[in-house]
């Protein structure tokens, strides 16, 4: 860590300083410089509360040279994490993952109907929405426990694990059977969640909040991870910006990126993160083409009276395209 | 609503349309223009879902006419809603209220001493966080409950009452003496605990969220008044743009936006909003200036050694000049 | 163009709309809503200004129906544009074009050298600048004049067309030779520049300004069409966006977005969208995936030393590997 | 400048660096950590190109310790800088300074109009556009020479100094008799223009571009500061965000942090940032009691027909209303 600091200290100011990093048990380098000095704190910094230290009058600016999260680094985890659900190796660097089905379970006969479309197209992995987080208290909150117990259906029916979010604690329970756990953007940043599901060993499909850095995203997996569940599997689904042609900003510069800092797979929501079909099929391809471990996709059988984000849901045959495209463009992706 | 339809239709798909709209007990009129055909939907649209006509291949765009928030919204209830806590009245249209405190609570000695100090200032509220929503699991994570006892202490000796933070329904029964329950700006978007909360009868302060706009801080309450309880405190606390000189931006402007959208009562945090003390001063004065009801300010009586957020923390004494100046300032703010 | 009156007005305000209205050459039709009145407007309203009815009391908002861009514009200009420079198509719907070349020319050896390399690793255009934006007046400026003469000697040695940054319009006569002229993002709206380039028929490179708008930079198209200049490319090189771990977040939605909207041809900038040279490759290749027409890409024989942006520079060799890529993932791109 | 090296670097590539530093005259400082190195670079490190060192393969990061503007820097210039106008002083800690006029120049009617009432009402500069930058070519494009002439008479009959709005180098000659150059926020980063402007001895209006940050506006004002023009006001004019209750966000913290970084005088315009005449008033008053210098404000005898801008346009009325509570509030601002 270093500590710049402001260039008109007093000597006591100084001495208190550094008393206190030397109680710390860190090792100081000092540099003066031309218009100011500059510390080099050795050791290990990770306890250490930067914000703490910018607190000091003395003290102008404090970077941390190392970054504050550890199990989801790849410095200290050189090798994929490779996350297996039923048949898939999700990150295990063989043809991408696709995930596909309805933004919301809606009945028995719609939920049947679409695992069995993304089954026959290529999909390993069923989703589908049962506690659904509505920006409007009158929208449609999904079937909840129903919803479950019908994805368990179609999963029993298909052999396809299932994908599913969940919106609070107490809600875990029902999620006993349930593959993959979903934790929504909106929860990203639930710390209370996070804890809870690190003390399981479910795999977590962790979505980025809406405006979280990349840092953030992994500080998050993090949460999970130091509770011991190191099955954590990153999704890129789309940020805030002020660009309104598209309901978010896919950021597919994550996809490297995260793979350069962590060893977790990286999966990417092209329906999330354009809320528009009809750009789904060019991002999925972008996706996988930049590296993308899986993809997450929102597959309906009747989009036109879907009960919600219809407007970014595939029919099951333009998701058979999708998916062949992808498997075309696999071979030849940035990994 | 109005539903402006793509050119290039087939009459098959109108009359299928206009069947289903009508099914939902709307009046439809449709304007033929220039180059394209616009229906104006007249009868209760709250109900419908703009996203699925969006879904429809014979729709371009959508528009709502009317506002999906009703029970926080002015023009359905033109008169401001006024929260009593103690002897404060938060939205009377009196002095601004001022509600300060520590980041987190560290010690019953810490506690007492700021709550003290505050008190003598001006403040008519105490904040402390007893449990801390912390970016990386490694920080302080708050003590929880022992904190919450401790601001129930400085309450019974000072008089004030007491605002602290939730971050999980599980806590609640923990906060069955608190005065106002704090939704921080990660959980403004916890629905299923906006809907716990909306079942009880106590004031939340609900902060918007990093990344969320004025229209969604206003249906996140809107979940809450859903539920019966009518009691939420709007807060501006800054949001997340590119700008990297103040730790967020605080977005002033949505002080006399939301007085005029809402009834609820609207208060800044400047210290949030800025993550530096020596901002502090001026967006508080600018804050009642524009016309905020109340502020909330962080005060700690040692900054340099806070367990957390020192660097955006006012000494006392400093609080005690920014109430004046708040004071001072208040007969002429644009309310 | 519709526009939804307030609910309060008086019979004369609406009387003295429609005959303004009415004067502008427009029809009107009337919608009276369960709460608002809806006016639908018929006739040309292209020339009308949509801020200056927000202006009026009586109106609460207005909404265009119809894009106020028409030479952009795909609806009226249904087939592609193609851009013939040297023997290189661009929009052509054949393998995607690629400009590559030193951020700044910085020697007669370095351009000539890379000019050579790019050739042979598939390059289409020389890239290279001349005039330098530079956020610090004590960074190099580039070389200028000068350099424009550099820029055409290895034109001639290799045969290469060049596309070159202008920055002013006094700069113009020098540009009599360029083959492309580069419009940089900071001056995506310098209107006067934009007009002045209308009036000639050189090939024009439109970068996206760091915060503009898909609508915006289609505007700025329009300024240099609307003076009879045909010939845009669209650029996309990255937006501004709270994240830091890129310089810029690339946007790659636009690529479908704007091939739907526009007839005109779409490259991508993936060197400055990142600015670190590591994730050049994948985001050119995913950019590919996506439809892209084309790429720009930074290469420089010593990134190490290069007097500008050498963090997002490929050398030579790793240049012929992304064209290599490029080639093998065009034919499944989504286009 | 501190320069932090990869972990696992050369010692060639270790000499090799340092070897080049000395080369620029720079001592070096090495510091050998935990894990990593660090070299503190001693000297004046201003003309040393940061991108250039982050482009070398054993460098992970460089951070600069002082700023790279010098003339705008409050370091190096304690003292407020002071800008008289007629009889105005703009950062002289007196009054704040109250610049109106319309958004354009319409009409010789008009200008007059505006003028005499504005003086009126106690506005100390006349602000009027002759050059429009409009987003889009068919909208009205200024009165161009015309309408500086205008102003030009406005200025005879009433005696207020003129502020007004350069789009390109080539207007220059017809700026001779203009009191305060505006440069807009599009033009931010038109560095040929500013460098022209730099030349030159008149006061220039420097508006902070849409996603511009404070270093980068003050790296503009350096552009014209390095050319020999210390006469610079730093305008603060909203900010593109994902907000669109505003048409931009006013930054407000821009004022004190400029005035801690900058001596330069600090104003804001309250019609721009919002766009909408109701919130012009309070946020008026916000950014005098955050210690604004002085306010840029539209106003317009009739806005409901105004040609450009009118929504965000005060009537005379209420600018005389805003004028008095700028001058209630300023004596209790926070500077």
């Amino acid at each position: 860590m270093i500590v710049i600091l402001k260039e008109n200290h007093t000597p006591q100011q100084f001495e208190s300083l550094c008393g206190w990093l030397r109680a710390q048990k860190l090792d100081i380098q000092v540099n003066k410089g031309y218009r100011q000095t500059v510390l080099g704190l050795l050791g290990d910094t990770t306890q250490l509360d930067a914000d703490l230290l910018r607190a000091l009058e003395i003290v102008e600016e404090v970077k941390r040279v190392s970054e504050p999260y550890k199990k989801a680094n790849r410095k200290f985890h050189p090798a994929n994490t490779v996350i297996r659900v039923g048949g898939a190796e999700i990150g295990g660097g063989g043809e991408p993952v696709l995930i596909a089905g309805p933004c919301s379970v809606e009945s028995r006969e719609q939920i049947l109907s679409v695992a069995h479309s993304v089954k026959e197209a290529g999909a390993k992995l069923l989703r589908g929405g049962a506690f659904k987080p509505r920006t409007s208290p009158y929208d449609f909150q999904g079937m909840r426990a129903e919803g479950i117990e019908l994805l368990l259906e179609a999963k029993k029916e298909t052999g396809l694990p299932i994908v599913t979010e969940i919106m609070d604690i107490s809600q875990l329970p029902l999620f006993a059977d349930v593959d993959v756990i979903q934790v929504g953007a909106r929860n990203m940043q639930n710390f209370e969640l996070l804890k809870e599901l690190g003390r399981g060993s479910k795999p977590i499909l962790l979505k980025r909040g809406l405006s979280s850095t990349v840092k953030e995203l992994l500080m998050s997996a993090e949460y999970i991870m130091a509770g011991g569940n190191a099955q954590v599997i990153l999704c890129e689904r789309g940020i805030r910006t002020f660009e309104t042609a598209t309901r978010n900003t896919l950021d597919i510069s994550v996809v490297p990126v995260l793979h350069e800092l962590s060893h977790l797979p990286v999966i990417v929501d092209p329906s999330h993160a354009t809320g528009i079909y009809r750009y789904v099929k060019p991002l999925a391809v972008a996706a996988v083409a930049a590296g993308a471990d899986g993809l997450i996709i929102e597959v309906h059988n009747d989009p036109e009276h879907a009960m919600c984000d219809g407007p970014q849901s595939l029919k099951p045959e333009v998701f058979a395209e999708v998916a062949q495209m992808v498997r075309n463009v696999a071979p030849f992706a940035a990994r």
